[in-house]
C-alpha cells in the first residue's frame, strides 16, 4: 500500500514539475521573453499566522525574467535544477542536496561559465522551488540530514521493514531523512504523547531507564538543533494519532529557541512549516522556576553572560513568546541571572530526571504555553 | 548470557575500583602521604607502537600525592570520581560525563571552594582513571556520545532485543554509545566486510541502494570523525569475525586524517587505542589519482586552500603515511592542488558511487594502505 502510494505521489510530482516547464516551453514557442514566477522568501514576506499557529510565507510572488540579465543565470539554473529533481524522481532514488550540485556542475560548452560555482548557489534555488510547488524537499526526492533517534511503544512500516521500536536495545532507531506517509507508517500505536528530547545524553538517560515503556511514550532526540525530518516525525505523531508533544530542553536561551520552532517553526523554512512545525507542543522543561521547586543547589546553575542576556531580550519579544508564562519565565532568569542544563538534575541522582522531575511535572501539568 | 557476562565485568570493575580505594586507604593508616600513580598522558609518553599498528600510552607514570598543595586538588577529584563511579555501576546505570561533573559539583562545606569549577576538571580525571585501570570509559558505565548509523547482514543482541540490522529500512540503527561485548552481541553474521563511510549522505545512498545486500557487507558511518562507539564496533566486527575494514572518504587532508584515526588511533585517545583502533583498515577511495582513472570532470574537484596544504605537509611527515603508496597520493594531490569530496561522484550519475566506483575499486583490490 505504502509503495502503491509512494509511486502516486511521485507521479504528480513530475506532473507539477513537467507543467513548470510546459509552462516556460509555451512561452518560447510564442516569442514571448519566458519568465517564472516564484514566492517571495524575504522577511518582508513571512509572519506568524495566528490560524495556524506556525510561521508562514505569505502570498507575495516576483517574476524571474530570461530575458532581464540580472535573472537569466538564476533562470537557467531554476530549469536545471527542475529537469535534475525529475530525473531523480523518475530513477526512484533521493539524493542530497551537495548531489544535486554535482550533478548539475558543468562549464557552458562555449564558455568559461559555470552553471554553479558552488553550492550555495544550487540550495536557493531548490527552495525557491519546494516553496513554488509547496512540496516539501522530501517530496522531491532530495534528502536533507537527519541525526535523530527514536524509541517507544509503536512500530514503524517502512518499505517492505517493520520496525519495532520497543526492540531497539539501547539504540534506537536512526531516524532517517524522508519520513512522509507514503513512506513511512505508523503501526500498532501504543504510545500516549511523545516527548522530544533536546540532548542525546538525555536521551540515553531515558532509554536507558525504559522511560516509554513504564510511561507509553515516545522518546525523540534530535540531538541538538533537530533536522526536518524529526520535526516532521512529530508532527505526524500529533496530527495522525492525537498524541500530545513535549518539549524537554535545557533552560536557556537555546533551548527554549529549540522549543520554539519545534512549536511554530523558523524563518528560514517558513515556506514548509505548515508540514514541520507542531503548534500544540509543551514546554515541560527545564526552566529556572524549576530550581526552587525542586529545591536544585546553586552550584549546579550557571551564570547568564552577555550573549545569553541579548538573546532573552530578543526572544522576549517575540509574537510567540508573549504569553504571561514565558514572559515570566524570562524575567525569572534575568533576575536571578543563571541557566541550566539539563544534566544539572543528576545532582539530584542518575534517575532523578526520569523517575521524579518528569513524572511529577506531567502530574502537576507544569508546563509552558 | 550477556546479562551475566556484564555482571560479572561490574564486578570485577567494582573489585578494581575498591582496591584503588583500598590502597590509598592503607597509606592513611599508616600516617603516609597518601599517593595514586598515574599513567602519564602528555606526547612524551605517546609513541606509534609497530607491534600492534597503532598509536598507543607508554609506560611512564607519576604520583599524585595528597599532601603536595599542587597535587591536592587532583587527588581529591580523582578520589570522588572513582567513588562516583562505582555508585554508578552499582545502581546498574550509565551517566554522561557531563551528567558526572554535575553529580559531584559542590562547595566544600564550611569553605567557598567547589570540588569541580566546570566539566573541563572532571574530564580529565576520567581520562587518568581510564589510563590507570586499563579500562574503556564504556566499561566504568560512562557514556561517550555517538551518532553513527549502521545497516547490513547481520543482527545484534543487546540486552533482551534482538535487532535485524536487514530490516531498518530507511533509517539504520543507531549506534549506542556502549558496544562491549557484554552488551552487544553478533548474530547470523552474512556479512564478509565492513564499509565505513565518512559521511552520512552518502551512507544514505549505500543503504537506499541496499549495496550492503547486494555485496553481503555492513555499512556504517560516524557522520564525518567517529565516535569512539563506532570505532569499537567496526574493530569487534573485525576481531570477532574477521571482517576486512574499508574506509570510503573525501578525498582530502580531513577525510584521510578520520581514515588514519579508524586505522592506528588518535594522540588524544593513545591510552584505548588497543580497544579502538583497526588496523587491518584499508583506504577505498577517494584518491586524486581517482581522477584519472574515473574520468571525473574537472568541474567538481576543488582548489586545494593553505590550510589544506599545510596539514597535507603535516600528515605526509607522519609514521603511519610513510608507506609509498600514501606519499604518492600526497604528492598527487599537491601537484594538481585540487580534492574532492564523495558527492562529487554524482556527476558521474545518481548510482555511479554505489554500482560501478566501489565494486570496482574492490575488484581492482585497488587500495591504500
Amino acid at each position: 500500500m505504502t509503495e502503491k502510494a509512494a509511486e502516486k505521489k511521485d507521479k504528480k510530482v513530475i506532473t507539477d514539475l513537467e507543467s513548470f516547464g510546459a509552462g516556460v516551453l509555451k512561452q518560447i514557442e510564442k516569442k514571448q521573453d519566458p519568465r517564472i514566477e516564484m514566492p517571495v522568501r524575504t522577511l518582508s514576506n513571512i509572519y506568524f499566522d495566528q490560524k495556524s499557529k506556525t510561521i508562514k510565507l505569505g502570498d507575495k510572488t516576483s517574476f524571474r525574467n530570461f530575458l532581464n540579465i540580472a535573472h537569466t543565470r538564476k533562470f537557467m539554473q531554476t530549469m536545471l535544477v527542475a529537469s535534475e529533481i525529475k530525473k531523480v524522481i523518475q530513477q526512484e532514488a533521493t539524493v542530497s542536496i551537495r548531489d544535486l550540485y554535482y550533478a548539475l556542475k558543468h562549464t557552458i560548452e562555449g564558455t568559461n561559465e559555470n552553471t554553479f560555482e558552488d553550492q550555495s548557489e544550487s540550495d536557493p534555488v531548490i527552495e525557491d522551488l519546494e516553496a513554488a510547488t509547496n512540496l516539501l524537499r522530501e517530496e522531491l526526492h532530495l534528502s536533507a540530514s537527519s541525526k535523530g533517534v527514536v524509541a517507544g511503544d509503536l512500530k514503524i512500516k517502512d518499505g517492505n521493514d517493520t520496525i519495532d521500536l520497543t526492540r531497539m536495545g539501547s539504540g534506537g532507531w536512526g531516524v532517517p531523512s524522508n519520513v512522509e506517509p507514503e513512506r513511512i507508517e505508523f503501526k500498532d500505536m501504543a504510545a500516549e504523547y511523545v516527548l522530544f528530547i533536546e540532548k542525546d545524553a538525555v536521551w540515553k538517560r531515558f532509554n536507558e531507564d525504559r522511560f516509554w515503556k513504564k510511561n507509553k511514550c515516545i522518546i525523540i532526540t534530535g540531538r541538538g538543533q533537530p533536522s526536518r525530518a524529526e520535526r516532521r516525525l512529530v508532527q505526524r505523531l500529533n496530527m495522525e494519532h492525537n498524541l500530545p508533544v513535549y518539549a524537554l530542553m535545557d533552560a536557556d536561551p537555546w533551548g527554549m529557541y529549540i522549543y520554539s520552532v519545534i512549536k511554530q517553526g523558523s524563518i528560514s523554512l517558513s515556506y514548509s512549516e505548515e508540514k514541520l512545525a507542531t503548534p500544540v507542543t509543551k514546554y515541560i522543561g527545564l526552566t529556572t522556576q524549576d530550581v526552587e521547586q525542586y529545591k536544585i543547589p546553586k552550584e549546579v546553575t550557571i551564570k547568564l553572560n552577555q550573549l545569553d542576556i541579548k538573546r532573552l531580550n530578543e526572544m522576549a519579544g517575540y509574537e510567540w513568546f508573549k504569553k504571561k508564562e514565558w514572559q515570566e519565565e524570562f524575567a525569572n532568569m534575568k533576575q536571578k541571572a543563571v541557566k541550566l542544563e539539563l544534566e544539572a538534575l543528576s545532582k539530584k541522582g542518575i534517575r532523578f530526571i526520569t523517575e521524579e522531575y518528569l513524572p511529577d511535572k506531567i502530574r502537576r501539568k507544569d508546563f509552558l504555553p
